[in-house]
């Protein structure tokens, strides 16, 4: 439908189940506003569009409108790999072709039975081709001062602790004055919060502002003023945020809405935003379960480097780890400190560090990759860049073909440290490029990408499949940190926020909780009991896991560890039962081709007593039920590792019935019997 | 010898020859002085030495001396390739060992027979391992208001007309607002000027300023206060200067000193300053002459770009020039606008700009790659990066191995274009690293390297021999900048300025001085006689040189061409015969392994007489001399391209006499017929 532009100035359009509507006015001075309802109450209010530019200087606030097309869509895909094994695509889409300061543009609106989004496109043009982005005036008017679930605006670091206040109580500087433990921060100023941003309403609306598909241009983050988010963009080292060439469209700036908290989970918006799958054939593309040379170095067993005699990535060692991850059935083991550089790699903001091919002496990289071979494994490779990114794009083509040489088809990548280029950051755009980059090539080798410390995800594993995780966020090696470690609330925060964008490697999985088993003088402990652990297999979605505790803390809880070795990494389905941000979370999934379900539930540092139905299991079948629960006595301070392991006979007609105690969770494994 | 120490604050040391004396005193202060004298006379006064840090932040501008040692030095080095067989290195050194906010230093001074140079150095030491410099504070405080040969201080180019004005009338920004031709400035302020630098006093002492052995730093440029001048460092995207790391040297800041101009040509001591060559086998490095695809764009005849309809790089062009080029015996012929990116390549900052292994369709590499082979001769690769470093360098590796897999040895890069990393600077010190690490990437691969709009060369030949030339300076192509050209003062600098760092890719040989050939707007002109073209092959030393201009324009004067053939581009032995800034320079080369002699003469926008003794000859043999001379009406202006060739029998003992008309030369052959 092509419309004809008559005086209106009332652009009206609502989702295809009707139940949201987005309504864009042009005010009498030109600007452009747009207003969200959910069942014809308020959740945006009349908030503004634009973007200003530096190169050619132009303020693109105020618009001609030329046309306004609309669209519907209806369509499904299956992803490579997923929570669901085809997702729906529904959205209705208007759209305006603008014009100011001899500028063709286009304001994209898509409206979802689950929440909206919005672009800019600037198309090919005459005497319009390349320009530079000084800022993005995209904003975002809450109805009411919300609950919200924030991290503080940041331009080098997602790994904040979750901040739970109302919107007009946001300080992002006080939150960000807590955190000792983080290696690089740019912290933005006191009203500042990044995305995915979670809120909920006095009237129990769920809101979610983030963004899908960040390609080619910087991280956006938000200002706060009054109720009042506006964007902001990360900038480069010369303070320009993104430099750009037509046709470009930014990524899509997303309003995920429900009164349900668990729609809020089940939101396949983001994904259905991005493009589809670049990798023709995926056939390599595989999720798995690693375990890795890893936790004993944040606990102070081992090190990564080899000065100290304590080397974790020793050849004897890896063989052990290999041994027990094959005998567990486990695809990988990911060995970190394998290579040349660690002695003097953080802090310095030095260039050469890594060079990604030379193994330490006492790591024999050849001999370990037959032996792995020969148990039915393979190693995964760690670049760790130490945030000298030229000099890894530099080493990039060197550092893949030796990892392929070696057999390997996993790489878990590292930016701790100041970004090199220097004056650049983590979010800015030519580092958002340097991750797609890697995806690129990793593509092109066959090789799956899992990024720590990296841009906050936003969709892209739709477009780049390998791209399998990000961390991306405050991962388990926080529960190491000695000055806020991670507290029950963030798994349960983490849904909400962080995985909206795509899937993490967070490494649960931990079965020890006292952290001074090598080190007397750790002090700081796992917030979580092992039966939440073992939960976050099943909430904290991700094609790849690790198993990231040490073989000989497994060998304690054989009979836990059989959950994680039997929990999938892939599935056909998913239901979030019970959810609720900062406080719960219950999600059942379906394993890929198979009829077993896991469910997930973890809880705050309440404890509580989980009910719900088990209707999505197959009628007229029973199921053996595998509980992993929380014993009666466990406590994630006082007695973390306590757990028991029930069996139930259930059908979908039950009530599936546990007792979640603090910091607890409960893993469950659903089989047919009959 | 290792001096105890005593009461004493006040230290001499004289040069080989003992015409060049140091002396070094330390103040009441603890600040350390340098002055030097040249027969007893004062040429640089008392002069500061220091560094201060940004991280740890800490002055070391006033010392604790520890220890004083001084050493002699004589040896000799064959160099790969040169104006001369051998080279002769003698010289004292003084080092201080010094002690600052508990860091230690070294202060080294050499005194060569030719000047003196000093350097910094941090040894491997306790509690100082990385540093960050802030800026240095060497200074040369000249004895009195010289005159000087200067360009306005810029960290990103190099390009700019030489000004000759008493030091107390430096004013850069005025001299800069003249240059309307250069792509890329950053003008420092209006009294900062570039190395090399050079200087006469009104005793006729000629005292030229600069660096050697630049690694790893950012390029030195000058501030001058009165008569003083004090070292300022190229800065980062965010202001920081170098980043450092135990041991390092810091360059050498050298000083030439001679009161005859032709010994300041003729020093050898920047090259001695540096670390004889890395490559162990050097067979593969061959100095040699080409012609390229290239004046032809500069002059509007074809472009660079496949748009328009004009390209340069077709095929059946590149094989006329192979044909023209075989014939007269080159080695190479350069092809500019060889692979796909023309169309859109400058001004905007663009990250991907070329991937320098996508040939345009109509440039057939393989064919043309054999059919230059079949003619004996090489293709020369293009490697413009537009100033998108960051691209370049993650493409390197497939750009060398693409040029190398076409049977190419030889690769011209090219920075045109604002660096990125943004913010970034084509002297600083990630840009002088990347320099450097291309010099030894294509050493890995056996490949020689022709770098323009790279750092001002400081020696580093020595080193790299692969590297074989830069242009790093206003070279030939100006010729057809409009604003301000390139006057016929200039290439009577270049030596005693830019040259005095290591050759240069200055592309002489243009015989079509009017540049409305193809372009009949074009009014620009190329300010040099035809015989000043030819003498300039001599004049200016490089193991590489083009013959630049177009084979329809050789074909109309092949007599004249016959010396361009025959020019060397390496060397036995080197004369300096006369010279003085500005004005004139006379040099007489001896053919490496030949008993053949070139002397090129050239002339600023005087004509003058030139006469000088051939005593460099055998004795007891008689020469045939071909001159290739101004006709008597020749005058840049007015008539450029009148040339006349003479021969004349000459022996040890004659007198050669010339003239040299209005921006004139006369470049000489001299054979032994007995």
């Amino acid at each position: 439908m092509s419309t004809p532009i008559f005086a209106q100035s009332f652009y009206k359009i609502a989702s295809p189940n009707g139940q949201i509507a987005l309504q864009v006015i042009q005010a009498p001075d030109r600007s452009i506003k747009y207003q969200v309802t959910l069942n014809n109450k308020e959740v945006i209010a009349l908030s503004g569009v634009g973007i200003s530019l530096k190169k050619p200087q132009a303020e693109l606030r105020k618009f001609q409108i030329l046309q306004i097309d609309s669209t519907v869509h209806s369509s499904s895909w299956k992803p490579v790999w997923g929570e669901v094994k085809e997702i729906q695509n529904q959205y209705k889409e208007l759209s305006f072709q603008l014009k100011e300061n001899a500028i063709l543009l286009k304001l994209i609106f898509r409206v979802f039975n689950d929440g909206i989004a919005f672009r800019y496109f600037f198309p090919e043009q005459e005497n319009f081709k390349h320009f530079i982005v000084d800022n993005e005036w995209s904003t975002f008017n809450m109805s009411g001062d919300h609950t919200a679930f924030w991290i503080p605006g940041d331009y080098d670091s997602n790994e904040y602790t979750y901040q739970k206040t109302k919107i007009s109580e946001i300080d992002a500087t006080t939150a960000a004055s807590k955190e000792k433990d983080i290696a690089v921060t740019s912290l933005i100023g006191k009203n500042y919060v990044q995305t995915p941003l979670m809120m909920k309403s006095a009237e129990g609306v769920y809101i979610n502002l983030h963004e899908a598909a960040l390609i080619n241009y910087p991280a956006m983050q938000l200002k706060v003023s009054g109720t009042e988010f506006t964007s902001t963009l990360v900038p480069d080292a010369v303070g320009n945020k993104a430099y750009l060439q037509t046709p470009f469209n930014t990524p899509w700036r997303t309003v995920i809405i429900s009164n349900k908290a668990e729609q809020i989970l089940s939101s396949k918006t983001i994904l259905n935003l991005n493009e589809p799958s670049k990798i023709q054939d995926s056939t390599w593309i595989k999720p798995q379960k690693f375990m890795g040379i890893w936790w004993e170095m944040q606990i102070g067993k081992a090190n990564w480097s080899l000065a100290g005699g304590k080397h974790g990535a020793n050849t004897e060692n890896v063989k052990k780890y290999i041994d027990f991850a094959s005998k567990h059935g486990f695809q990988g083991v990911l060995v970190e400190g394998w290579n040349k550089g660690w002695e003097d790699w953080l802090g310095n903001w030095k260039e050469e560090v890594f060079d990604f091919v030379s193994p330490y002496p006492d790591y024999e990289i050849d001999s370990l990759t037959k032996y792995a071979k020969s148990k039915g494994l393979k190693l995964i490779m760690h670049h760790e860049t130490a945030g000298s990114v030229t000099n890894y794009e530099r080493r990039m083509d060197s550092a893949f073909q030796y990892m392929v040489s070696k057999e390997m088809d996993l790489v878990k990548t590292g930016f701790v440290g100041k970004i090199i280029p220097r004056g650049e950051h983590h979010d800015s755009q030519w580092m958002v490029n340097h991750y797609n980059r890697v995806a690129e090539k990793a593509a092109s080798l066959k090789v799956m990408v899992d990024s720590h410390e990296s841009v906050h995800p936003t969709g892209l594993h739709r477009t780049y499949p390998n791209w399998m995780a990000a961390e991306a966020a405050r991962g388990s090696e926080f529960n190491n940190a000695p000055s806020l470690g991670i507290n029950p609330e963030h798994s349960t925060i983490l849904p909400f926020t962080r995985l909206m964008g795509g899937p993490m490697d967070y490494s649960p999985g931990l079965f020890h909780m006292s952290l001074n088993q090598f080190d007397s003088l750790r002090t700081t402990k796992v917030r979580s009991t092992l039966a939440k652990q073992l939960a976050l297999y099943v909430t904290i979605y991700s094609p790849i896991q690790m198993a990231a505790d040490l073989p000989e803390n497994y060998e304690k809880y054989l009979d836990a560890f059989q959950f994680i070795k039997e929990v999938p990494v892939d599935w056909d389905d998913s239901k979030v039962l019970l959810a609720e941000p900062g406080e719960f979370v219950t999600i059942a999934r379906k394993e890929k081709g198979k009829e077993t379900w896991f469910i997930g539930s973890i809880t705050s540092s309440i404890a509580r007593n989980m009910s719900f139905d088990l209707d999505f299991l197959d009628n007229d079948k029973i199921y053996e039920a595998t509980l992993y629960m929380d014993a009666e006595t466990a406590d994630f301070e006082k007695n973390p590792e306590a757990y028991l392991i029930e069996k139930r006979l259930v059908t979908a007609k039950s009530k599936m019935n546990f007792r979640l105690q603090r910091g607890g969770g409960c893993a469950v494994i659903l089989k047919k019997v009959n």
